[in-house]
């Protein structure tokens, strides 16, 4: 973590470059940030000093230094348009030092996205469980149907439903979880600012109201084919598990399903009738043995609860334990010094310092001239 | 193997006896077959004596025989009934010194059937590749549609189609093996003398002309509930695979399948749509990975490939070898000496002799006055 300010930290406004230059999954960029830190990886993606020596220490390569910079430098002068774009739609900016962060796609290592464009409510991402339901534009009435049946029983459990604003069976999840009341997350491979498809504006505006539409690539960008081959990736590494409803044999849901397998994230594929083609790539999951078979919303339950038991302890601190103290330590109406925070709290200064620049950043602290308080119960 | 004359052996007829007297599947009756042979074995099931000490020696049970006794001595008077009843209809007796006896079904041990009342071509029971299409009485137009399908392409491509001739899936599977010119096979609960279901008369009138109409059960045996459930071990037994196309979720095809597990033979299940019940036992199987998802023929092809590739090389000699070279050894036109059949198939006179007596049951060899002689090109 940063010793962070209430304004966006260095990582962050570097992260948001960086996310200007590099296309989604972008390994040079990644492993650069992951060795240097995303200010210095900035600096030498935009520079054209040789490799550091540190670099190379953390396994870098300078060909690949060579050969981003030819990709990368042509987009430069892009973060201006693209931040102008965002404000416009108010769109957050969420990095890994924001409390919102969803750590669950830090398991994709170099390739996991370097921030997150999010419309909504950012909390959304951060849900006790999600679940990514996915699916064929070219879906059925029945697929339809169960895509909207499993979604609205999911939210009805208090699981966030994940998926990718797409025709089909991604608008069913969507829709279902929307009618039931739940939290609903859409990753798009364009720009949040863009509503895409364009027939799904008016899904897209609810999904902002009720949960979040988010994207790695900053607004204006346009949802080319590999854009949505590398969103694929970030809905199955944002979610606990990912059922696919109906796929076609080459159906780019089963892009998510592999990247989902990759990730060790249980899988499900919903059955259906096998004179149905738009069910036979679901049929080729189970037949290897790659996904579960899904009936109903008890076995995509199952099926997380089978994650979480054989899930590893983390290895880290609790996640968000310190906010928790901290929080705990502020009040409404009295403004605290970081020294009486840190005394309530039984936390460092500096500890301190940094989680209120975290709880800054997304609205559930603030700061006043005679220190601190906090904001309502939102947060 | 029996030293056998033309007459079915004592082995056969003791058995013939033994199936009047137990239900199927009684192991008592089974393990006593086993351990002393099936002659021996209705002399104590009839008798009063004790157990004797090679019987001990085998792991029997007196208390078992003092039980088994109280089952099988009323039905002592019965077997003139279902041998007057068998040969009205033509059925043949099949046992294990019968070239037809389906070697598959000894793996079911002191449970596998006695012997086997058959109508039709007793050939069809020694198919090389034989999968069973079963499923629910309370089939949906769907089920019934994909069983006649998988069931037409399966016996296209030479494989006898091997199911239970009940309403719904399993009529289907024998309908379309018939329509397409393939070979199928029935088991019934009841003696083959009954047609059951009623409705399926002329269905099984067909089968007894294109394949086999087969029970473990005497002729004149009503389809009791218990020998539904015997029936589908037998069934999973004498088939390669066994693939369920529709099953509730507590339909008795599931019985079959679970059968056909225990067996380790391979088990394949047909998805439906998740909305239909009719489907919910074949989902179950898939959950469980007990089943592998079937979508059509050439998924059952790749089962019963699996199959072979991963069955063990037969322990004993190869089964038939020595009936080819005493086949070949005969003539159609000259009778042949038993020593001059044994000097040119190379076999010793004892096997030749035991041989001879398998091949006069099937009809492929006649006793002349002046020795033995082929009989035309059938067998």
């Amino acid at each position: 973590m940063s010793p962070a300010p209430a304004a966006p930290s260095a990582d962050a406004e570097a992260r948001a470059h960086l996310s200007v230059l590099g296309e989604p999954g972008d390994g040079a960029l990644g492993a650069m940030v992951g060795a240097l830190g995303a200010p210095r990886a900035l600096e030498l993606a935009l520079g054209s000093a040789p490799l550091p020596s540190e670099a190379h220490a953390a396994g870098l390569d300078g060909a690949a230094l060579a050969d981003g910079r030819r990709r990368w430098q042509p987009r430069r002068g892009d973060l201006g348009a693209a931040l102008a774009d965002a404000a416009r739609v108010g769109a957050a900016l969420v990095t890994p030092d924001h409390p919102h962060w969803p750590r669950r796609v830090d398991d994709l290592g170099p390739h996991a996205p370097l921030c997150l464009w999010v419309r909504g409510d950012t909390a959304a991402l951060v849900a006790p469980a999600a679940v990514a339901v996915v699916g064929a534009r070219a879906a059925t009435g029945y697929g339809e149907h169960v895509a909207g049946e499993l979604a609205a029983a999911l939210a009805a459990a208090g699981i966030t439903v994940v998926s990718g604003a797409a025709y089909g069976i991604d608008g069913a999840a969507h829709h279902a979880t929307l009618g039931s009341g739940g939290s609903t997350v859409a990753f798009l491979a364009g720009g949040v600012d863009r509503a895409y498809p364009a027939g799904h504006q008016e899904l897209l505006r609810r999904i902002c109201a009720h949960g979040a539409v988010v994207s790695e690539v900053p607004c204006g960008s346009a949802p080319t084919k590999w854009r949505f081959l590398a969103r694929n990736r970030v809905i199955a590494a944002a979610s606990d598990a990912t059922v696919v409803v109906e796929a076609g044999w080459r159906s780019g849901s089963l892009n998510t399903a592999s990247h989902a397998a990759a990730l060790g994230r249980p899988l499900g594929a919903v059955p259906g009738p096998i004179t149905s083609s738009a069910s036979a790539g679901c049929h080729r999951l189970l037949r290897t043995h790659d996904a579960v078979c899904i009936t109903g919303a008890d076995d995509v339950l199952e099926l997380i609860g089978e994650s979480t038991a054989t899930a590893a302890v983390p290895a880290g601190p609790e996640p968000g334990g310190d906010q928790t103290r901290v929080r705990d330590a502020l009040s409404v109406r009295t403004a605290r010094s970081v020294d009486e925070i840190a005394r309530r709290s039984g936390l460092s200064a500096g500890a301190v310092q940094s989680v209120l620049g975290l709880l800054a950043l997304t609205g559930a602290a603030r700061r006043a001239d005679a220190g601190w308080t906090a904001v309502s119960a939102a947060g």
